[in-house]
């Protein structure tokens, strides 16, 4: 099995396998996605247009035995940020590519402008077809997979885009499908990526593995020393193992609540954005909070027994230990409301638009997913409408019903809500827009917490917290020590991060393995003789790392963006935030260091 | 009389009278606001936030006896390209300034966010108020100009914002007052200005110049023999005099026909962008034209005789000799429609909606005005919506229709159709979006006429004509020679459009000035006479001029802009123009030679 592109080119509806070049060979995931959109679109290309491509690559691991390894990356040029992408998500796909020996999908090209078809593409071993499936369009999601699993009964892996994304709409994600039910909650979510989907003119893709096999290690014993060391880490950590305490009942933070166990720690800090970023307090954090939802979950399932879907500790993709994902049930049936219902989620349509009922939450995070919305950027968008008088702030039922407008192709609210922040905020005369390179942030305020504030400003991603994730250090805390979040000297902490999830985000890891890594050096170990033993040789975290960040930020550089696209928006310069009463004071300076020490 | 500054500040609502620097004694009118912008404004600021300031400058020689020299700038940060910006226009506000001694009047500071009350300035010899006058907010123009004037018998110069700019939205322009009617038709229109008078919360600047005293050439002899020989100049040239063929007939352009006269012209050159730009001819061009109106404004006439308001050959300021201002009637009642119709209303209402109905035009332009839009910005707007699939292409009551939905603040549609070609075009997916900076392009399609595609693209104002209107070389020729405009070498002409642009639109002349000082010698000797007369000291019309672009385009890289912000959007490379089928194929290099020529 030796390593493939499969180049698709949607201009002839053509496809070809390649192999991969020489110099991507340790390149995986966004190493792959980042190089192959560095090296063959133009910066300067409209990113709906025929120039841009769309690269999807599963994680270094994909499809082997390690363990949270099954990521898959998807990149291109973002139709919301102007910039370089690379968005990833759990999900079945990033697995099966992998046991297909897939390194990466590129598709590019594009049909005439007066094409009414529809396309998926089918990918099986040695194999690849791109079918006319008009019928899948202007679908909702949930009905979308359940439709592709009938007529592929072997339950591929399913990837693409929504009616959102059909429409070219700004903050339509890229959805993957979950692991036994037909939720499309797998969400490579961020940077639009699902309207270069629809502006291929492409709604799904989906992968087969049938025939395939695991990809095997170059020096099977490291692989499997470092394995068993990293998992036993994993297990052992109070944020991603599975632990009990002297009564037998599960403690550590995600199994058991999910990213969502931090709802009240941020609140409790002062920094949960608030009703649009006004407070960074919110009254109603518990009742939309992990713990909320654990307890949903335990209360349908004493009262309806095997009939409730709902889960916690849940894994995002086969072969997760940390399983932070969950199901919340409909309380009145037990039947599958949402899955899952992620902290970044339960915030933007929560505590960001001032929703405390975690129904209405759980809704809203439901028809982002049937729509194929990225839940971050519709909750700040929500919060525009809000914030520009069309709705009123808090008024959840107001929330759901400007949604489902959404369904309605000809409704501009429905246009609208799916175009992301920016331009929900200019359109309705809101002059505290929360984004930076046009995207909006996510659920930490940086004027409490100044290093995730560096990280949005200078990733080349657009605001986003999973590029270079200092909250661990600055809120959760390293090796036991935390890392003063008022601090404003944060360049050098948010570039380590910034590296260090690169080289991640490539593996297939999810990010959430940086809290073992992080705190336990056997765990770090570990997780490196896994790589290194599956590669055959060794490569170094942080090298690696950089040299994706160079490349995109080179990208960026080409396509236009200068310094001045790494700033947050003024307000948050010049308005203090309660309950603390604080500004982001960051230096200009600190935040250029960045990218110059790179 | 000693030139003064007027500066307001809208956060404790203060006004002071400051002399106008010695750095300044030449500039006025574009000179000073873009002077006073690259000098005060941060160019990183929010352009609605309390950083921007919003200058107001008539021209060198508003109120004096010198020929259509009236206009008046209007400068700040623009909300909607996020550079530099000048609009100006004609109306009564700048001679009265220009009679006041006052050289600039300076906006600045915001009112807390809560405030809910509007403000108007009332300016008076030597004398200024900040006046609460909530109950001008939400109004439609053409009853705020009327209720103005019952408040204000002496009948002042007013400019302001509708309620387009009340809401912050993008395309709100700048409006002014007609000579004798109650029209809000005096637009500066361009880059959302309108939107900043918004922000600081002002509805209306009112001038009042009673007391005032015509502004005293330092060399009156000069300035008089200069002007006289200009008004000759002007008088006898075809395009902006008003001359009679042997039947005592008149003919000449502008006088007769307006602007609109270019409709047929740009049609019959294929250059006249059609249906959002996929066609360069448009088969109901005649029907729209200047000569349409004059027929129907002679119709009405005869049928009504005095009845009728509608006219041609009408100033647009008091003083202009060249008149190319109309009244457009209705057919029926022969009462005011709209006033003035340009050309290049008609045409983005129009031809670029495959609208050929000239009352639906008229209605559209009447709305605009009514509710302060930018009519270029606007038309490419519902452009976006025929696009996009909101209503059909061609479908005028529907385009009424939806510009009515403004008046309903809760209206999404409303809202958006007030934000601009750019933000509802990504709203509604659109990819063939034709903006430059961030500003929707005018009435002659670049791929036809190469140097207007130069302008579009390096003007630090946005894709503007006026900037830069190589049109008068490349279609109606200089000195009985025309350039070629397929020729894609046009940096040069370009660049020279630019800088006299900036000159001209420092005095206060009329773009129009143009046609007779390129095509007259005497002409031009006459202008720079009545100028040099008036200031007492000799001055380079050219240096003047590029000095003006150098400070612009600085204060656009310091704001973030670079080389990849001045390209056409990306269909114009790559999609043939019917019906000679041609792309704009001007080279990046021969686009960045405009300023690094500079």
């Amino acid at each position: 099995m030796s390593p493939k592109i499969l180049r698709i080119n949607m201009s002839d509806l053509s496809s070809k396998w390649e192999d991969l070049p020489n110099e991507y060979e340790t390149f995986a995931g966004r190493a792959l996605t980042s190089s192959i959109v560095a090296k063959e679109v133009d910066p300067t290309c409209d990113p709906l247009g025929k120039f841009n491509k769309l690269v999807i690559a599963p994680g270094l691991l994909a499809g082997t035995t390690a363990p949270s390894s099954g990521r898959l990356s998807v990149g291109g040029k973002s139709p919301l940020t102007g910039g370089i992408k690379e968005a990833n998500a759990g999900g079945l796909t990033g697995g099966k590519l992998g046991r297909l020996g897939i390194n990466a999908i590129i598709i590019e090209g594009k049909l005439p402008s007066d094409t009414t078809d529809w396309y998926s593409i089918l990918v099986q071993k040695d194999k690849c077809e791109i079918k006319k499936t008009s019928n899948y369009a202007n679908m909702g999601l949930y009905n979308l997979i359940k439709k592709v699993w009938e007529d592929y009964p072997s339950k591929p892996g399913i990837i693409g885009c929504g009616i959102a994304g059909q429409r070219l709409s700004l903050c339509a994600g890229v959805f993957g499908n979950n692991i036994e039910n037909s939720d499309p909650g797998r969400f490579a979510g961020r940077g639009g990526l699902g309207a270069v989907f629809g502006s291929k003119r492409i709604i799904a893709v989906i992968t087969d593995d049938s025939g395939g096999e695991m990809p095997q290690a170059k020096d099977k014993e490291k692989f499997d020393s470092g394995r068993k060391k990293f998992v036993e880490a994993l297990r052992k950590h109070p944020i991603t193992g599975d632990l009990k305490d002297a009564d037998g009942n599960p403690f550590g933070g995600l199994k058991n609540y999910g990213t969502n166990v931090l709802m009240n720690i941020l609140s409790e800090a002062g920094a949960l954005p608030t009703r649009n970023f006004s407070s960074g307090r919110f009254e109603g954090a518990a009742k939309i909070s992990g713990e909320a939802v654990h307890e949903l979950v335990d209360k349908v399932k004493e009262k309806l027994g095997d009939k409730s879907t709902g889960t916690y500790g849940h894994p995002c993709h086969p072969g997760c230990l940390i399983a932070c994902s969950n199901v919340v049930p409909y309380e009145d049936s037990g039947e599958h409301h949402v899955g899952c219902l992620e902290y970044e989620s339960a915030w933007a349509l929560g505590a960001n638009c001032g929703i405390d009922v975690l129904t209405d939450v759980t809704e809203l995070n439901r028809l982002c997913n049937d729509i194929g919305l990225d839940t971050i950027e519709a909750g700040n968008t929500i919060a525009m409408f809000m914030e520009g008088g069309i709705i009123d702030l808090g008024d959840g039922p107001a929330a759901i019903n400007l949604l489902k407008e959404a369904y309605n192709e000809k409704s501009v609210a429905g246009r609208l809500i799916c175009s992301g922040t920016l331009v929900a905020g200019k359109t309705l005369g809101v002059t505290r827009i929360p984004v930076v390179k046009g995207q909006a942030q996510p659920a930490y305020d940086p004027r409490a917490i100044k290093g995730i504030g560096v990280t949005y400003s200078t990733t080349p991603m657009g605001a986003d917290h999973t590029a270079g994730y200092t909250i661990a250090a600055e809120i959760l805390g390293i090796k036991g020590k935390v890392t003063d979040p008022r601090s404003i000297e944060k360049s050098a902490l948010s570039l380590t991060f910034q590296a260090t999830t690169a080289f991640i985000d490539s593996m297939g890891y999810c990010l959430f393995i940086a809290f073992c890594i992080l705190d336990d050096d056997n765990g770090f170990a570990g997780m490196m003789d896994t790589v290194n033993g599956f590669l055959g040789k060794d490569i170094d975290a942080g090298a690696y790392g950089t040299n994706i960040l160079k490349q995109e930020r080179s990208f960026n550089m080409k396509a236009g963006f200068t310094e001045k696209d790494d700033r947050l928006a003024e307000f948050f310069y010049n308005e203090p935030l309660p309950p603390h009463n604080v500004v982001f004071d960051v230096s200009d300076e600190e935040l250029d260091k960045v990218y110059k020490n790179l």
